[in-house]
């Protein structure tokens, strides 16, 4: 069953649709450079304060809903943004430029992320119950009754991200798992696509409504510059702040909300350079493999991941000129790349014009620089291998900075320990990645050793991008990739960043949350008295 | 067996006694005022470095050190601190003026929570462990085998705090999680109790030695005002700070910590007011034993504990007189204080005046005047209890800050919505108080969701102070109480502030964390494709 929805270009403060801004928030269609319909109207200062006001209130009607009831949400938003169709498909794909299959395989994604966050919920283990029971005889002094759970932090801010309009924006992974932990959310729409940002508003205030929650518990606002942003993130009843983007708007996050009166944490993946290392064995006997496997990483989505590998290692040796050259024949194949808009375009082409400039730094390899269906809109890429080596690169720190898009540089060592050298001392990523055979195994341990310790996720004889979403999973890093390493933002960890514990001594049992209750109803895990158990209290 | 010590004077880098810096910082007797041997030298800029490269060093020495090790460390470190025997009693007796029986409790306290967190470490379960086992055949695409786990992040930085010499000092609570987790650890000695520090830095050191740990793995520096600490925090080995003390330095070193190139965290523990709320039932049949209770905690420890409560709310109505008078006969009946040293003395008196000088807030009852073993250095406090009523409360945020010391201010409300209202209002806290009978849960119920809103920690009819050490205890609140709610400094999950998670994709099994492996050789608790399980992989 498919919705038909006109979209009103208002903000959706509580489910209500409220236009007192002025319009000037417009998606453009990135592939000819065609406005699109409607103009969204900037959030004013008193929209965004009537967002959070109704988040916290809707943060204390919640307060006792169940874990069921949560799960439910979740799942209803996934089936509502399932009913919203090839319509929202469409405004996706007209927003951004996406093709139609990485659209519904976003889409796919988005909901499986949900109905996960569900599950954790409904399995409600996550919540981290501990209980010390009273010990009324010790001596010196008694012992009380102890215990302690995982409760919601309160309203979260969530910034929808321009390369992920599904996944990492209005019902993405920050929604779903503030959501799941019982935290309500404004979300900032992206101004990059504004009615994808809606369609899915609307998909979530439904499933609020079905659900029977208070209607503040999701809001959405929009605005083209840094102001709505900002209010939202110095708002005193935000609790905290989920953000996918750039490292110069994640890093003005941070910093704003560091500086409030009560600091909030902001948890921000400003994406990283994902550094690639091809060790001497693997280099001789797989170059071929791995340089067009590489182009293919590097290209994947026209390069807008996060975990995109833009640094190459590799020792000079057997190998490394048929790494080349597989390279340059992967790349030299590659169209002209539709990128999401032509800020992005613009920066690519910035980002390659620097590297470029730096003494010593050369082009290996392009793609073909003609054509393609946006060209008419300057929103395109040209796919580029870049090449250098060890010493150039350790002289000029701005080589270690991402270039989003379509490129990667190719770092020539002289052998593994300069490569193990130049590993230890990279800015954090999201992500390491190190191509090794049997023969390497000793060498890769310190280099190993070093790849870990700059980053949140080491991958062995693959590629960065494509990041499973499930438990196991880990999307954080070292700083710039993060701004909070000890957290993700992909796989169920997540949830923990939107909850505190709190601890109840005494506390009468009519009035304990259900999971500590001594009959543990939930059927959780919880420590008791120090030892795991899912039984009740006897 | 008790050892005998010389105390040097010197900072402790890495084991060896360091002293390029003038010397500045000196014990004082607050029961007399004596100067207490020797002169400490406050560390320069250069040994403060050393101790960071020393503790980077460290870390990627020890990095495969095993849980057994990590575990048994932690428990020479508390066998050491025992064999200093009354050599450190005196000299934190000394140091600190508080009297014999609490140092003996405290020292307990201090080993108990290095034994705790051995046990943690040993268990081992603290690692969140999760496996996605690889599923080679899923279309449309395989999914890899992904494994992650905590890791320790780093170096960390622990401040000494006055009010706890042993307890939320050199091996308190932050050095015992932290290098339970793995981190080398860089303290900053309080500078009111430097031989103290000295004392159990070189327990400390004694056990890295017996464990053949690298010498970094601690480190203890000098300083008496803000630079050697700061240049602490700002030092960019430094990945995490530990710090319990006042709002002013805690927020300092926060804005510091956030202000680096890297941003870390800082998990700094402020005090609070601890506030308590008497409701009518338990007024009007328990009025005189909640008077003399509350006075107990008032004036445990003179006052210095983080969770004195420092507010009293009570409904007007039967039993306030009673509770009053209750007050005015224990408060009347109590010495004068031992205070730790003379400035926190004269920053209780500059409190307690602000609160006088306000508008309707009067004394309701203060203890002896006179006398006190240290009245003669002036490091002394007359017990008080101040009143107001709701209405002066609203109108003066200046009331909902800490006065620090043995002074509490009761407020008289005109019902419970009253009392609910302002609860809601409050600033944070590590705990939150109320006394209530069966007659009050009706109307505790909102009160205890407005109290919980504020507060870590939630006490039913009792008194904040006494902070049990366990694996249910929550020792964390909203700002300005700590600057991360969702962390604590008390009980086994203060562990967790030290690590982060690390993904590995497709890792060699060879090159895994034991933790991680498929036999479970350490018999782990893990999450495996979604089920919590201490079995091999199959």
């Amino acid at each position: 069953m498919e919705t038909t929805l006109t979209l009103t270009g208002a903000n959706l403060i509580a489910g209500k649709p409220s236009s007192q801004g002025q319009g000037s928030v417009q998606g453009v269609d990135p592939r000819n450079g065609t406005r699109l319909e409607p103009t969204y109207s900037e959030a004013t200062a008193a929209e965004v304060r009537a967002a959070v006001a109704q988040a916290s209130q809707a943060f204390r009607a919640n307060r006792n809903r169940s874990p069921e009831e949560w799960a439910t949400l979740l799942e209803t938003i996934a089936t509502e943004i399932e009913s919203l169709g090839d319509t929202l498909v469409e405004r996706v794909m007209a927003e951004t430029g996406l093709p139609e299959g990485r659209v519904r395989g976003e889409r796919g994604r988005t909901m499986g992320q949900l109905r996960l966050f569900a599950s954790v919920v409904r399995t409600g283990d996550w919540v981290d119950a501990r209980i010390e029971t009273a010990l009324p005889d010790r001596a010196p002094i008694p012992r009380p009754d102890i215990r302690s759970m995982l409760r919601p932090t309160g309203p979260v801010a969530v910034f929808g991200a321009s390369n992920f309009p599904l996944a990492f924006s209005v019902a993405g992974g920050d929604t779903a798992s503030a959501l799941a932990a019982g935290c309500p959310v404004v979300c900032k729409a992206h101004p990059a696509h504004p009615g994808t940002s809606e369609l899915v508003a609307t998909a979530i205030n439904r499933a609020v409504e079905t659900g029977g929650f208070h209607p503040g518990t999701f809001s959405l606002v929009h605005g083209g510059g840094a102001e709505v942003g900002m209010a939202l993130v110095r708002d005193s009843g935000i609790t905290a702040v989920g953000f996918t983007g750039s490292l110069g708007a994640g890093r003005a996050i941070y910093d704003a909300a560091a500086a409030r009166p009560i600091p909030i944490p902001v948890y921000a993946e400003m994406g990283s350079v994902n550094p690639v290392f091809v060790l001497p064995n693997a280099l001789a006997t797989r170059a071929e493999a791995i340089g067009k496997g590489l182009v293919g990483s590097v290209t994947l989505g026209s390069g807008q991941f996060c975990t995109n590998p833009g640094l190459v290692f590799a020792v000079d040796g057997p190998g490394l000129n048929e790494f080349a050259a597989a390279l340059e024949e992967a790349v030299a194949a590659c169209p002209v790349q539709q990128m999401l808009h032509k800020g992005i375009a613009d920066g690519y082409d910035e980002g390659v014009a620097n590297a470029l400039a730096t003494e010593g730094v050369t082009t290996l390899a392009a793609g073909v620089t003609a054509g393609g269906d946006g060209a008419s809109s300057g929103a395109v890429a040209v796919p580029r291998v870049l090449q250098t080596d060890a010493g150039v690169f350790r002289k000029q720190p701005g080589l270690n900075q991402e270039i989003f898009g379509p490129a990667t540089l190719l770092v020539v060592c002289r052998d593994v320990e300069e490569m193990t050298e130049l590993a230890a001392g990279l800015e954090g990523s999201l992500t390491g990645t190190v191509h090794f055979d049997a023969g390497d195994l000793d060498a890769a341990s310190s280099l190993f050793d070093a790849v870990e310790g700059v980053v949140g996720r080491v991958i062995s004889n693959g590629f960065p991008t494509g990041v499973e979403v499930c438990h196991a999973m880990h999307h954080g890093g070292p700083y710039p990739s993060t701004t909070a390493p000890s957290t993700t933002s992909v796989g169920t960890r997540a949830i923990l960043r939107f909850a505190r514990p709190v601890c109840y001594q005494d506390h009468p049992s009519e009035l304990l949350p259900s999971a500590l209750r001594d009959e543990n109803p939930l059927g959780i895990l919880r420590m008791v008295d120090g030892s795991l158990t899912r039984d009740a209290l006897s």
